[in-house]
């Protein structure tokens, strides 16, 4: 089997008004569909970064993916390697994505996004589901958790209609988003995404949540926003109520105090990026969960390596996400379906996202119980609507925006904001 | 794809006097051949241990393995731990396979063996090479090394006729088992199997090899029978005329402590056998370089999934052998094929085994240039003579050998010869 064709579409999509430690969502969030076709006819699909140093990176990739055996997953990532190293140091410096990733990440992001494509073509080939090629499911439903965002209730300068979740600012609002969440999607575990307001405001939320919904296990995830002193006062005031801290505190040498001083789980998708991390993380034990991420840690083989890592040094594992669409969701829940150890509900956007706004046919897929469903068909079992793509790819042309800027954005609602870490 | 038949064939082949920090090899070398057959019409090749309770634990799970799906490795996995569970600890406890195996490993060795032959059967039903189930090729060929042993002319009793080795006890004996052993095979490393007779004859004889074969990367592996003090003094000795030092002294503190006084590269096959040993060595840094082996460390996935450990730690890679047909063979040759930071010629003992004594089709596989080629032939290019099958199937019915025993065998030859280690 060889590829034949590789096609890389930019797309956006309405994004909510969401506030986080940088700053907030701009009107669109940008990704990118990565197609491949085969001399078999088969076909295989990924999703990715649709910034413009990543789509920069993919599109010099893709040329030199004809001819590939997609099975050659080792000549893939050398390719990546090669293109990576032949492109400028400027262009590679401007590479940051998303939080969790930067230029140092251009090999695994690139290759990711191909790896996921390459695994759903062979598995189409086989006529299997892609789970099957990373030794079959352990679970035919993963759960993922309620995501909750402080938000605005439109964008400034009213780009479109106000979407329908109203502002969160107030506790009382924070567990109305998270009781229709539950009530549409059925998620058990509640993840409130901080570091935007005060660390006080913030942490009543959760107490908020906790009176709500007593049994949900709540996380909270500043985005490594607070200060070692802030983190420390906040855990004091979250006391048992989480089922583990994410990313309160930056830095692996942070982190690892905080975990010394309280006690408290830690997770992260901010200190753990990458295998060297990980090394450096368990020498200072700075985290007890790491937060898994197919499209920055290599891909689907490379996620199911790190979870047996994870195994190895007694590190719990669950998963993070970006902004995303359906291929990316299905993505995320064939890795997880296949890896023994994921010990929490996974993160994810999915919510969020408008349900017209889907490339794959049949519209948004179903979050039912909290979980996605595997299904037996062949690969990730998702083919791409034309029409949607293209109308999403027609609205990447037209939105302005090229890459990512939460900070960028909140300064049209406060010109006097800026990028300081950790803020609190 | 379905598996409709498994067998598991018990087989004996000549082995031949070679000496160790156990005491001796017996006169019979005992392994099982493992086929899979599936409702599509593919078959599936494997190799493990042949010792009766690694054969209990293969007989037991092989019964389960009807209808399973051979890319349902999850599920195999999960069968055989149940299948384990379910044995009565005190046969578990007997599961003392070779060195660097021990009860403890039932579940992978057993996972190894059936991996292995379902890897193949996948390959197969896709006419693609195995190694393209694991990322494909990242080298055509697989270096391994010249393993030098010390040895008798011949077994107690004569049991057979003398093997055309002859004797290997002085220095230069040994250099003179080491050029042959290169011009037939064109080996570039030369390891020498030590921990059998006096350190410091032991350490003359690598200064023989050293001088002879002035370019040659040398190793010695005493197999954990040197003390501390004793490994510390034939360290000072051996100076820098090793590419590693190989098990020299027992226990990841003792390694440890070893590496600490001398700074040398320290490998091995004893002290990080499993996931468990690879995190306590990380915290010691007992070893620089792990020789994997697929027969215990859960097959080739998880060997890929401990190179890939290995590189996050910066720890070498190779591979470990124990006495072994061509299926074994083209086992590590695949999965070496696939491992970027192979840093090291892999051990083989195949050299000592007998030509006439294969059970692959076209007889034992050739090793040039020091190399094992990958072919393009689907799976691992492997067919089964069931004649030699079925004649070293009859050697392991008549030779009355059914659990190794190096140091029984050591008291033919010396009745007061003790287990004892380390012995020096
Ligand atoms: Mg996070
Ligand atoms: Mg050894």
């Amino acid at each position: 089997m060889k590829i034949t064709r590789v096609t890389v579409t930019p797309i956006a999509f309405k994004d909510a008004p969401l506030l986080n430690a940088a700053g907030i969502h701009e009107p669109y969030a940008l990704r990118s569909i990565i197609e491949i076709e085969t001399d078999s006819g088969h076909i295989g699909l990924g999703e990715s970064y649709g910034d413009a140093p990543a789509l920069a990176v993919l599109d010099a990739v893709k040329r030199e993916l004809i001819g590939l055996d997609p099975f050659h997953l080792n000549r893939l990532r050398e390719i990546v390697r090669g293109v990576v190293a032949r492109m400028s140091p400027a262009s590679a410096a401007r590479a940051e994505l998303a939080p969790g990733s930067h230029a140092s990440k251009a090999v695994s992001n690139a290759y990711s996004a191909f790896e996921v494509a390459c695994l759903d073509a062979q598995a189409r080939y086989l006529n299997v589901p892609l789970v099957d090629l990373l030794g079959g499911a352990v679970r035919k439903e993963v759960p993922f958790s309620a995501y909750l965002f402080f938000k605005y209730t439109e964008h400034i300068d009213s780009p479109y209609a106000p979407d329908t979740w109203g502002e969160a600012i107030s506790e009382a609002q924070i567990v109305e988003q998270a009781r229709r969440m539950i009530n549409d999607y059925g998620f058990e575990s509640i993840k409130l995404k901080a570091g935007a307001l005060e660390p006080e405001h913030e942490v009543a939320c959760i107490k908020a949540l906790k009176r709500a919904f007593p049994g949900a296990p709540l996380r909270i995830d500043p985005n490594g926003n607070w200060s070692l002193d802030t983190a420390l006062r906040m855990a004091e005031l979250l006391g048992n109520d989480l089922q583990y801290y994410e990313d309160p505190t930056p830095g692996l040498e942070g982190m690892a105090e905080l975990h010394r001083r309280t006690g408290m789980p830690l997770a992260t998708n901010m200190v753990v990026t990458d295998f060297d991390e990980f090394r450096r993380s368990v020498a200072l034990n700075s985290v007890q969960i790491v937060l898994a991420d197919h499209h920055y840690w290599g891909g689907l083989r490379d996620t199911q390596q790190l979870a047996r890592m994870c195994d190895t040094f007694g590190i719990g594992v669950s998963m993070h996400s970006n902004s995303h669409l359906g291929i990316s969701l299905m993505a995320m829940t064939h890795v997880a379906a296949s890896v023994e150890n994921l010990s929490y509900a996974c993160d994810t956007h999915y919510p969020w996202q408008e349900p017209d706004e889907e490339v794959v046919k049949g519209g948004k897929l179903p979050i039912r119980g909290g979980c996605v469903q595997l299904s037996d068909a062949p690969g990730l079992g998702l083919e791409i609507d034309r029409d949607q793509l293209g109308k999403l790819h027609e609205l990447y042309q037209t939105c302005g925006i090229r890459q990512r800027d939460d900070v960028g954005q909140m300064r049209k609602y406060r010109p006097d904001w800026r990028n300081v870490k950790p803020r609190y």
